[in-house]
């Protein structure tokens, strides 16, 4: 096969092989759920108008609409602290045709985020979904101020996007927007009940869910801990469980080369049992092999790690990327994430990122010095007093590192990145100003696109017919189609609000069944 | 974004736009299955050891085996007519390391297809079940001259495929192997039930297969026709009813740009409603996404039409590929279907594939010219006296045509394929006798590589445990993880009647339930 004909796959498998993800064999489920049963129990332990599985963004926002709307909520979560993913994330969120774009001169719209979005999904987006997330990306910012208090400080560019549109949570991370909805659900009198697991969505033979068994006082990851209780759901049920990134056995049927013991920046209470419960009572999967690699993670860390912050924030806008075998760039910096994962997987996990001091400071702002030590520290963060240096560290041909470096000054000079076509910030500077800061790459385990069909009322669609299961809707990681083959960084945010509100409105809004 | 991310996209947006594949909104399902219900039905109609649904190459294997092992045998078929796709498909079957490639000294290995199936599959193959169609593709392949009479008269090059290596059915497609099988099934005493649909496939509290429930007299696509019957399986069930390629709903879920009108090479009864019912009683759907573009089919034909036999029997192997707009190749014309795909849909569908009267003798053989006259009243096939005549017909600037002709030849005379690497046949000439035969390319949906999960024993597998069903097996393009992200030519034989024969073989030797 020809190199370019290569190029088109995408991630080859020699690349695979050399980078050392693994290939998994297809194995049994950690714990196995309910017999399959689609009996209503004979009594219900309690009753409530909205019953809402997850309590991550999606699972919050619903919750938050479904009490609002004046229904009675029971708010599940299955670990022992609520939040889900959305606490430990980048705390950014997209927001196409802000004020501070307006500030910066930036043009934008909801149209480009659009187009950006299917970009990076390959187009297999589904486009209903993925233009209600644009649309409503920039309203649903200005309702988590006014309506939680969320504080932003700052306007993000993360790669694939076109221009810089995301805002960045004042908190750095997504604690800076679960703390608010917990406050505001709190005020509203609901406090998520950790420590509940999902065990069964119960459907009726008329094809409606009305409500769910759980167990109480469940201790992860055990599945057949906790006291077992039926809750009526005489409204809805929303599911918003999240995505399967922490579960290497269904990840490794969706995509073999995923399995093993592979490191995912996600929570360990990300598996897939809720998901198929939901398969289990008739909603459909769509896309499920589509798994996100992020490729800001080290392999000096585990998990999502302080990386990120450094390799996205920093080296993706002022500093640079290269393979350490060629000492030159493999990928534009700002491309979307599975672009560059890809890349990284393709050099074999052999690449850094790095940026000067002068990339240091406009990219990781305020108290910066405080977090450079922590991550030196760790050794995930290397400093050196030279390109000389880095170079010997890392086993790059020094001379042609530093024409890399020179050819990106001179491109900086030039307005104008020809060779990767990377969007060049007004504030960049040419590369030159020791220290220089460099973080090893290694894409690990971020988001699955894939998960169960919904239509733009978040409603779960039936297997059988194609048409609404009644009584169950689904919001954020759990569904499928808004993000295609590859979610852009800070979309979830917008994914996730925006249905998760719907769901909530929508289960509350539900005739009682009697 | 820069061209060379751009390549790692396999297929951008724009090229999808300017070709003219659908973009679809997700729609209803045609015809609602039966409400969801695990109940027993009160009374059976009939009662067998085994019911195989589906009578393509894995459903007639299944039916073969299982009564070969004393089973009795209900072969049900929801057409007018047995055979499915397989019974029009293209004839040939991969068999490394065969007679035919000894006497022509072509070496080969199971190992080397089984490294083929993985590259055109990007890894995404389940690993175990790759292997052992790799494996027994040789054997199955006697068995089906040996225990069927099938005959085969010649030896294919198809794309993805590192050597010739699939043998060709002297009857020049797949009836050439489901008459015979059909034949067997009559001397064992088992004849196709036509018309006959699965409603239902009736799995017990238990968690075991124990029936179905079909329409008798069933006129597709009606699901509501027919009357029902309910035929009790004893021993087991075996699924064999073929892929999704001719349901756009379906299509559109898992690929938002395959629904609508696209047209495929797919027979009409290609629909989703059986897979769908499998999903209802607890299958585990895996890698649906991927969804395979056959890269040799005719805009002026519908469907498979009479182009593929020429595209990738002549041209691909003596012959060239180029895009109208440049004049020049644009993929290695026996890259796996995929990468093909892809590239012509890079064009806008803007390409031809073409050959000259040397290159059509070699490639055809036998009574090519008959074909060759119906090919051209049929509008497909376009005959010309120069490459000059050629390129005025096509709008392809004439100039760069024939230099590309002339650096082709330049390589045949070199015996390498510098530009793209293509294996070049040991009978391969210049390409300069006229006249020249062309026809236009446009991919057509063919396979969908995605289905419901199984282990290496064609048990189909419990969403909720990942355990095998008990009593459920499945076989051929219904299942998923053999093929991976893309399906190399004529792998699909030696997929349905392995796995077909495994299935039937279990499903006979399982203990009645009672």
């Amino acid at each position: 096969m020809s190199e370019r004909n290569q190029a088109t796959h995408g991630l080859t498998r020699r690349a695979v092989m050399s980078s050392g993800l693994a290939v998994a064999a297809a194995a049994p489920f950690a714990g196995a759920a309910a017999a399959a049963s689609r009996a209503i129990p004979e009594t219900w332990d309690e009753d409530v108008d909205v019953v809402v599985i997850g309590t991550g963004f999606a699972g919050l926002a619903a919750a938050h609409e479904a009490a609002k709307a004046g229904a009675s909520v029971a708010l599940l979560e299955k670990m022992r602290v609520p939040g889900g993913n959305s606490i430990i994330s980048g705390g950014v969120i997209a927001a196409p045709g802000s004020p501070m774009q307006a500030e910066r001169g930036i043009e934008d719209s909801a149209d480009a985020l659009y187009d950006d979005m299917l970009a990076a999904g390959l187009d297999l987006n589904h486009r209903a979904l993925a233009r209600l997330v644009a649309e409503k990306a920039l309203e649903t910012v200005m309702w988590s101020i006014e309506e939680l208090g969320a504080e932003y400080d700052g306007l993000s560019h993360l790669g694939g996007h076109a221009v810089p549109r995301s805002y960045a949570l004042a908190a750095g991370s997504g604690a800076g927007l679960v703390v608010p909805q917990l406050a505001r659900l709190e005020e509203m009198g609901i406090e998520p009940r950790t420590r509940t697991l999902l065990k069964r969505l119960v459907r009726d033979g008329d094809g409606r869910v009305k409500g769910v068994e759980v167990h109480e006082g469940f201790s992860h990851p055990d599945l057949d801990s906790g006291t077992p209780r039926a809750i009526r759901a005489a409204r809805g049920v929303v599911l918003a469980t999240g995505g399967f990134g922490g579960d290497p056995a269904f990840r490794a049927l969706q995509d073999p080369r995923l399995g093993g013991e592979l490191d995912t920046t996600n929570h360990p209470g990300a598996t897939s049992e809720a998901l198929r419960e939901a398969l289990n009572i008739g909603c459909v999967l769509i896309q499920p092999s589509w798994i996100q690699l992020g490729p800001w993670t080290s392999p000096d860390e585990r998990g999502f790690g302080m990386a990120p912050t450094f390799v996205q924030g920093a080296t993706a806008s002022y500093g640079l990327w290269v393979a350490t075998e060629t000492g030159e760039r493999f990928v534009n910096e700002l491309a979307d994430r599975k672009t560059r994962a890809d890349a990284i997987i393709r050099t074999g996990n052999r690449a850094i990122a790095f940026v000067d001091a002068a990339g240091w400071r406009k990219g990781m702002g305020g108290n910066a010095g405080e977090r450079r030590q922590r991550m030196k520290e760790t050794g995930v963060l290397m400093e050196y007093d030279s390109l000389d240096e880095m170079a010997a560290a890392h086993d790059i041909p020094a001379e042609r590192l530093k024409e890399t470096v020179e050819r990106f000054n001179a491109a900086v000079a030039a307005g104008e990145d020809e060779a990767w076509g990377r969007y060049l910030p007004q504030d960049i500077a040419p590369i030159d100003e020791p220290p220089f800061y460099a973080v090893r790459l290694a894409p690990k385990i971020h988001h699955t696109m894939g998960g169960v069909a919904i239509d733009t009322e978040a409603h779960a669609l039936d297997v059988s017919t194609g048409e609404p299961i009644p009584g169950l809707f689904a919001a954020g990681e759990v569904t499928g189609g808004v993000h295609g083959a590859s979610r852009l960084g800070s979309c979830a945010y917008a994914d996730c609000l925006i249905f998760g509100r719907i769901a909530g409105r929508n289960a509350a809004a539900m005739e009682p069944w009697s």
